[in-house]
């Protein structure tokens, strides 16, 4: 399989600053860019998740190329993993998890299904997820899977290094470029937001406080 | 946009009688009348809502007309809100959930998605949707809503002053006509549930119970 | 209707270890079979239920025969229930449960949805269903239903009898001969396990302990 | 696999007569039963079918049990395949057309796919499938299916025997208690329908010609 | 019921201008508007149609307010029917068809299904229906239907007396004031559309004659 | 946008013995690989397809790529066009058809929507979409698309230079590898099923036949 490209111009600080935002916020203040299908949802409303994405591609059934995906990411990397139209499968179960856990990784989103997953809440790794299914995978080496890629997650291609931001809203998905001009948007407009939610505590009109 | 009009025939006696019923037993009771589809959901399975309904009708991917409605709402009131096939974005988030809360409105039933779902579920304004969306929306001023006309949802067309009550099996809607003859027939049959509950817990056989 | 037949091979000490496993390594260690198909959950993401199979057969919208299977259930039983294409009603809801609770049974399957949703998670009775709906039923004696009949349930057929177990990923079905064979194989694979975390958690790369 | 039971109640007079029927009217007639869900339709618009059903239950992605019921089946029957959720494969094709035409069969109804869609209407057998598919079955002798037995496709049990009726709105099966009433009552229906088309041709109101 | 508004601007002179019009052509040229959800299909490929909407909201399962529709409809209307999530029945067959004929009516849009398919294609009367079902109806006067308010398909609402143009891609529904300026917008593309089409089949790069 | 790569390893002589084949055949002989999920369909059942992969990824709602791809391609070429969730627009119609007639490709296989359906049949270039939509596309040079770089639709990654078959029953798309082998094996295969035809016509049992 081919080895992963070096990526990406993403910085420490920027990452950082971007763990502090909401997916709405930064998805409305980046121009209404990345946001990945809300099909996938977090297995708990609670988690909250930042990192760089590390595409995946696994046949549909199979998902012996999230095994080399593990081995190749790096701390902070979130897994973006394509199923095609595979998705009552589970994929990833207790034990990927505590590797993924090992490694220091950020967060894994899925286009299929996940198993063990009382198990994966307890773990507490943020997982954003299609389905939960029992149902197990192959490990065929003759299949066509690819790690480093980028894949498609409904109108949104996702590249090796892009910033994944995770909540109870969601997924947001943002390249390097886009991210650099959305955190610094989203923080001003959270910043705005803090003063008007306590304008409409105070019973302020809503549509007064927008200038509609 | 037009004025709402004067409703309703709802006395507020009714109204608190039917706060205090379940959505299955007043659907029941009613002669099966006014269940909203099941794709509607609340936030948090222990939310529970009663109040009149204010239609509200959204262009897809549009809630200018949300924030109209927040205008035009009356405490006690529950914007329901058909937004046609835009389902998947996100019309509602905490601002307004803040505002909703300030005018003492009693929850929103959307066909929709809602943002900022934690924020929502720790406000605690009840609020069933179809969806949670990051996706935001726009306050197009050239399209086409409306507040206080009705709207439809499923098989049940939703008029100002309807008589919407919501809890963990969902939203029923019932004029004040049959709200008139509902709730009275619902909280009968809560008091002969309660004695078939006791039957029941004793050991009775539920066919000889219910005499069938 | 027709008597329920004398059933089953599996014995209560299978039962009772069977009662240890999750449905993951179940379904896996017998060979990936008897996956229910994964849009029937359990309510409540901590439910865990273990059982033997008494299939119904409801007609859309009616659960007469649903009380007719309460009267043949034994303590141990699992209601597994099919309802055809009528999704959208609440054929169980807290009556139905407490009489179940009475009767010591293990848990209820159903393809179509519950209400009480609340209760029933309070009751606590393990419950597994396609949706959540208010929509009342009938007791039509005209219809044409079945208790102890196969019944199907995506690509599984369930047989009075059969052992049935459910959890936060789904439910399982097996037949007896292959409980036999699938728990012994899934008690093995879950001590394999253990070892396996502790390498993982040490950092052991998890290609090199599955030997890939 | 188990033989098939002596069938069925229905004359070869009544058959006849249910031939001349369309479905809409034996369904309305026999007081609306037996419509097998929408999804399954003729692959041609003109296909009409008339005969009396042989259930078939195929593992899902398997169709050694359709090659079982082809052996079994006589003339004028009508194959009727269940199977459950294994929808996207050609379990049927030219060969077993030409089979099935060489048996004289009446036709198919399968809750699946079927392949070489383009001969199988020249071939002229009457097909009714929930889609076309290339994907290719196995034929495992291990796979639990069934010839014979009852299978359900929505709302409708099929049993060995039952009247079964197809053309450009669908498939509609009743048992032959049912369709002894249904048939007389349709013709009955089809007679009034000549005279009231005359009416409606002439400008007569609807409304008046149905006395509502 | 109500009476029906007396409708519109629409003259029959733009009328004409449309029906020479394809949907496509109308949609893109008046900005993208009124595009009924792609659901809603011709029953033949050949079909056209141009008429003024004559809008119906039918009850779930009810097909008595499009009789009072029938009755109130003027030469020319096209009806467009509203059935909520009722879309498995049979609202409309022959002798509907029938009676819409004599009465000169331009056609039906429904959100639900037709039957007497077969007979429907022979009448010719443009049908663009969500599905077929031979599932019959019933006529509750108890039940809430309405003829001439607005109804809604989509994103779309219908009023009564808008433009409504219906060909092989589906339905496009305007109000005069943008059939107004969409119609002569659509005479002008589609006078270009024929050059374009000239230099095309020339070998001409379609890049270079839009100037991209 | 990046250029086209030099391809592929499939002679000129196998394309033309493929175009011989039907997709089932080939599917089947090769192992059952290469089936495009089933609701991509041909406009017209008599379809027949066969040429080179040109994939291209599309924007939701946008077609400037496919502009593109129609500069790009060489005769013989097939664009198959990957649009991720935004399959209810018409990205290709009249005028590009008729382009791709001019540089002689061989046809188009998209996950998404085509408009002036009926010319699209007259012109008769096979024609493969998921969906009939007259919704118009932007071509906004901002947008993300590709040209000659894999895409994935279901479970098949389709890359540049692969062999597309298309009929009846849908797309097979095969690596130059993988149809080296099926082509051969399918004309064995083709060849075999002569025979049987002709033994079944004579009454031969299809279980006899395939030796079961």
């Amino acid at each position: 399989y081919m080895p992963v490209k070096q990526a990406s111009l993403l910085s420490d600080e920027l990452l950082t600053r971007a763990g502090r935002l909401s997916t709405a916020s930064l998805h409305e203040a980046s121009g209404k860019l990345g946001a990945i299908p809300c099909g996938i949802r977090p297995l708990n409303i609670s988690m909250h998740m930042c990192g760089k994405a590390l595409p995946v591609r696994c046949p549909a059934g199979d998902n012996l190329w999230l095994h080399h995906a593990l081995e190749q990411s790096k701390p902070g990397d979130v897994l973006v993993v394509d199923v095609g139209d595979g998705i009552d499968f589970g994929y990833w179960g207790e034990i990927m998890a505590t590797a993924a856990l090992a490694k220091n990784l950020a967060g894994l989103v899925i286009s299929g299904g996940v198993r063990d997953s009382l198990q994966l809440v307890e773990l507490g790794l943020p997982t954003f997820s299609a389905s939960v299914s029992m149902r197990g995978t192959l490990k065929n080496e003759q299949l066509d899977g690819a790690v480093g890629e980028p894949v498609r997650m409904g109108e949104i291609v996702i590249r090796h290094g892009d910033l994944v931001l995770g909540d109870c809203d969601g997924v947001v998905v943002l390249t390097p470029e886009q991210a650099e001009k959305g955190i610094p948007a989203a923080e001003h407009r959270d910043a705005a937001e803090v003063k008007i939610l306590e304008q409409v505590r105070k019973g302020a009109r809503v549509l007064d406080v927008y200038k509609l």
